[in-house]
């Protein structure tokens, strides 16, 4: 059979994503390098984890607040590593208003002292504020959050995944102590692990990231690592322990109880649309999108289907009331979220598009299965449309929501976990990653092994250190040394 | 008595402004030229107008969307209005990475084939997308709605007021026909003056923008405006009417039912943080920020006062349960947003910090009052702090918060209406605006009249036509020809 998705899963992955993505009408690439349009249903759905990641911003005791887009050139450059690892891919504003030559073509005009870079990311920026909000430890900790645009000049882009703009949460924090700074590290690491599990069914694995692979500028990085149905590895989420890296850099001190100059410690923690790239490649088959219900931007649309005008009034006047009583219900503490789709195209055309959609439940109500009492009903996660009791509709829609968003995390669970191998040589782990089909690879690790060249050739990267996997048995496949860690190696996105 | 903010409106209101910004920790300069840093107690303010917004935007059929920061110089120029009036304000993408010269300093590297502007706002980059979009008649109406950043190189800026980038909401839509547009516009117009009143108590006049204050490739221009206590006028969101100017330099066309090939007719409208400016300038007293409890991030404090370690643990606790029953409760239909401030500060710096931030209603818990079944309370609209036995309190504090919403409304209209004077003639309007504190004038207009010279040098401004007083009476004050309208002149931010 045919699938709505050409090409599948298996002919094609990086098409069959970009043919999702189409289908759904998520987002589109722009006449601008790199930068994307984010569309209606994409952006909901980027709403919906923006509001639950808010959520949990706060309930953890952070604020929002909102720091400048341009960064002075001179403040970028203040820590070292970090201007590194963003020089190579920064827009650059350079003038501050157009000017017509003399045939009469508009040019950059009235050139800055000083070149403004786009902010790729904000600590530099925030380093500022910070230092002058703190002055004594009572002033301490700040536990901000930004919602903001960042862009990184990227030359091979893919929408969602990597784009030269893109949306973001930075959350930035300072601490009276080191202690609390990691503490505050690891706490947000948890929150993304858990927006990433409950929220949208991912199954991710939290770790440390090697030396390597740290934030320019940070002293540890944390990740959540999400294996996508090719096998590669995603970053989701990163959380950033910076030590007094920025805080010296940009002087964030404060007086001690003893009157003594302290530095303070600083965090950084960030998730992007990159979530939403993510949530399709983990989800998504071979007719579209699936969306879990808790992130569904639609969780139940119903589409009427009548013949005449007094067809119409009645079914019509059913599907509004439907709509009023499943709304009264709450799933993941919200009212369900139902849509009435009676725009006048063929019945079949407008399921499918749904189905492309990724919308959980679809509902099609004739005036024949009314007279019955009945609807027609189509999970996202089931093959076939069934007739189904209104009433019994009614009492167990809750219930198959709360199915659905279960089955997703454990269908991603579990295909993550059976793509996970362990590996005990260097030898085994190049034959690993000789299979194009291979998962992640599970080492022992010493830190200061030689690795790099190893997983160049074979195009692959150590993903993360996973905290809730560390039993160490055998010696490095990488230096035979005694390893420090159980790590995992893949091909990644 | 001394005020908390120094000077009063009195001695210097511009000044004042700036230090109820500063007592109330709403926002402070950064050391990017003309951007600010919105601190979290502003930024809360402006979630709250945001939540607000974009209820009424899906409520009027909207949807969200995301679409790129940088727009490509030539798109800009297919609006000729358009691109004449943003061209001396923007900032401009020239490069794309960063590169060490010779003595190691960093350089912008990479020159782009075509400058980007960095979005003043979207029409053109969005027409772009709406041209590909629409097809048929059957893609019409696009209603979108997107938030963000922009920016406009301003060269003298003012916190929240005109600073060179701030955050707002761009809505665009494009329409099969003219009326539907038309309609649109003054539906958003709408909305605007709604949101205003309703939830921000602001006092607004909703009208046309004379002609040389339309927006540049507007075919019309309504408005918002707001009068400050200061008497001038602030211009608080706008809704354009855009006719066929950008579908066609961008070729937003369909096809209708009958296969003929038209042009769409679209409409913008936003409202920025300037929105958070105005509603300090509408409330707020010589004590500092005065908050709508709508609007208010907080809309109770409570302090437990305590002395000892027994105390603390009674009071606190009894704070607590208070706060949950609090909550429990609805205005708005909206929890009541409580905060418990158990700082180790002083209680009267606590006190004077609060109303410096304009919460609605202080709470003081001591262990005598607890005994006797009492609380202190303060309320931001009235100046002394009152007993107030706990029951009572809990039984009417949704009452009081309504009072006090209703109030700041009823305030500022009064305040608004009695400063306008109908002038009707030349020499009185130049004699009503010759003293510094007169408020608007309300004159009869020639549309075609030469009112400018008069107005640049009295240093006002037409506001805008109000729709809701259109009674004419007599000539046009500046031509002495048949008017076809009546106009507000002021001052203005």
């Amino acid at each position: 059979m045919k699938t709505a998705i050409q090409p599948t899963r298996q002919e094609n992955y990086p098409e069959w994503y970009q043919q999702v993505i189409k289908a759904a009408d998520l987002a589109e690439n722009s006449p601008v390098r790199g930068c994307m349009i984010i569309k209606p249903w994409g952006y909901g759905i980027w709403e919906r984890m923006q509001a639950r990641l808010d959520k949990m911003f706060k309930d953890t005791g952070h604020v929002n607040a909102y720091f400048p887009l341009f960064i002075p050139l001179s403040y970028l450059q203040k820590e070292a590593d970090h201007v590194d690892g963003f020089a190579k891919e920064c827009a650059v504003v350079t003038h501050h208003r157009l000017e017509a030559d003399s045939e009469g073509n508009l040019q950059p005009a009235g050139k800055l002292d000083e070149p403004l870079v786009v902010r790729p990311t904000s600590e530099t920026i925030i380093g500022e504020a910070f230092s002058r909000w703190t002055q004594s430890y009572r002033d301490l900790p700040i536990l901000v959050n930004q919602w903001a645009n960042v862009v990184r000049w990227e030359m091979r882009t893919r929408l969602f995944l990597r784009t030269s703009e893109f949306l973001w949460q930075e959350g930035h924090t300072a601490h009276a102590t080191k202690d609390e700074a990691i503490q505050e590290t690891m706490q947000m690491l948890n929150v993304y692990r858990d927006f990433a599990r409950d929220f949208n069914a991912m199954s991710v694995i939290h770790g440390e990231k090697t030396p390597d692979e740290r934030f320019p500028g940070a002293e540890v990085t944390y990740t959540i690592e999400a294996m996508m149905q090719d096998k590669k590895a995603l970053q989701a989420g990163t959380s950033h322990f910076l030590g007094q890296n920025f805080s010296k850099a940009a002087d964030i001190s404060f007086s001690d109880e003893k009157g003594g100059k302290q530095f303070a410690w600083t965090t950084s923690w960030g998730v992007s649309t990159r979530m939403v790239g993510g949530l399709v490649m983990t989800h998504s088959d071979d007719n579209g999108l699936v969306l879990p219900p808790k992130v569904a931007p639609q969780q139940i649309v119903i589409c009427p289907v009548y013949k005449t005008p007094e067809q119409r009034s009645e079914v019509l006047e059913f599907c509004h009331n439907l709509r009023k009583e499943l709304r009264s219900k709450k799933y993941d503490d919200e009212e369900l979220r139902v849509h009435i789709d009676d725009r006048d195209i063929r019945g079949g055309g407008k399921q499918w598009e749904w189905i492309k959609k990724g919308v959980p439940i679809r509902i099609e109500v004739g005036k024949r299965d009314l007279d019955k009492g009945q609807v027609f009903m189509g999970r996202r996660d089931q093959d076939k449309k069934q007739g189904i009791a209104i009433e019994e509709f009614k009492s167990k829609v809750v219930e198959m929501l709360g199915e659905m968003q279960d089955n997703l995390l454990k269908k991603s669970e579990d295909f993550t976990n059976k793509n996970i191998e362990t590996i005990s040589s260097k030898d085994q782990f190049i034959e690993y990653f000789k299979n194009p089909d291979s998962g992640f690879a599970r080492v022992n690790f010493a830190l200061d092994s030689d690795y790099e060249q190893v997983c160049k050739k074979l195009k692959v990267s150590a993903r993360c250190m996973p905290i809730e996997d560390q039993e160490l048995s055998g010696d490095c496949v990488f230096s035979g040394k005694k390893p420090e860690k159980v790590a995992l190696f893949g091909r990644s996105y």
